[in-house]
């Protein structure tokens, strides 16, 4: 109401042109360093290739990001977001629609990009800490989203590792999809999975 | 009691000195090649790392295997065959126990070597197709062994999608051991799901 009753004052204070363009410009190379990632994998992926993709120049790309490790774990901490946010929207009303949600989102072109950087991270120094972090705090978030959706009750025994193993089998299914169209196999095995976890958490 | 009764006869007339040298340098590199993918992954690992690592001369090597990718998809090939006598060996007298030995296979360094070269294939051209038709075939074989050693029936619905999932999740749990110490999540996971898994096969 404040910013209709007085049409004067600077609506959002906190905002102007040049913050906006520098929002613009990292979430454009933020996205291109997805996509690079999950078309050519951690040896494809460079800051000059992403800045190309990205249109930007790469002093600019630069500033943002100062060495390929910080663009690209943040590229994965984004798609990470992404996929927090996709979960929360996932129907909470229908337990074995949420576990075929749940599984989707393991099995597109942001998981693919997380799988690159985490499999890189396994030989690379400068990338092993900061993945394994990455990776602990993604998963934990995740496993809590997941359990809201799915209405499921941590306080009877067996349920937290009912989750965490529908989650481990997400990614195993994105693993499945990765070089072949694991689709009509995977949606057989989703289906039967949802029955079991449906008992399951119903017990 | 043939090579007992005629000891002048060659007992083994299918081998000799040259072909058990050449076996066992085969052998070596294969072994080699397994290593060398599991700790330096895709990027680190070629013909020439590999033939030093097993103390046998570059052209040595690249008479056994002309190409790296010769190199490589024999040893994921050839770490698939121990997988298969290992799941094999497993016990089907008690089922959790299974469940959990299979994940095991799943959990170790030769795992890890597959997972390298199953990523790295998503992304090379040279690789892509062998690898796939690979991961195709060895994967059928390993379902086919993990349901004998359930002693899982295939002929009611939804016991096949039920291994199906569990080799699924064996490999979400490979993933999640890549960079992390993983091992107390994983014991419970696998322990509720051996009991998830039980109940539905004996249904």
């Amino acid at each position: 109401m404040a910013a209709l009753t007085a049409p004067d004052r600077n609506p959002k204070p906190d905002r102007n042109p040049k913050q906006d363009r520098s929002r613009a410009t990292r979430q454009r190379l933020l996205e291109a360093a997805v996509s690079c990632l999950a078309e050519h994998g951690w040896a494809g992926s460079t800051v000059a290739v992403v800045a190309e993709r990205a249109g930007v120049s790469r002093g600019a790309a630069q500033h943002h990001f100062p060495t390929r490790e910080d663009l690209f774990t943040a590229a994965v901490e984004y798609v990470a977001e992404e996929r927090s946010q996709a979960l929360r929207a996932l129907p909470s009303d229908n337990r074995e629609q949420a576990v075929s949600g749940i599984v989707d989102l393991y099995t597109g072109p942001l998981f693919r990009a997380a799988l690159h950087l985490w499999v890189a991270a396994a030989n690379e120094d400068q990338l092993r800490d900061r993945v394994a972090e990455l990776e602990a705090r993604v998963g934990r978030e995740s496993h809590r989203i997941a359990v809201e959706v799915l209405g499921a009750d941590e306080s009877r025994p067996g349920v937290r590792e009912t989750v965490q193993g529908l989650l481990d089998m997400a990614r195993g299914l994105g693993l499945a999809t990765l070089l072949t169209d694991d689709r009509a196999r995977r949606e057989r095995v989703v289906s039967q999975w949802a029955r079991l976890v449906n008992e399951a958490l119903t017990g």
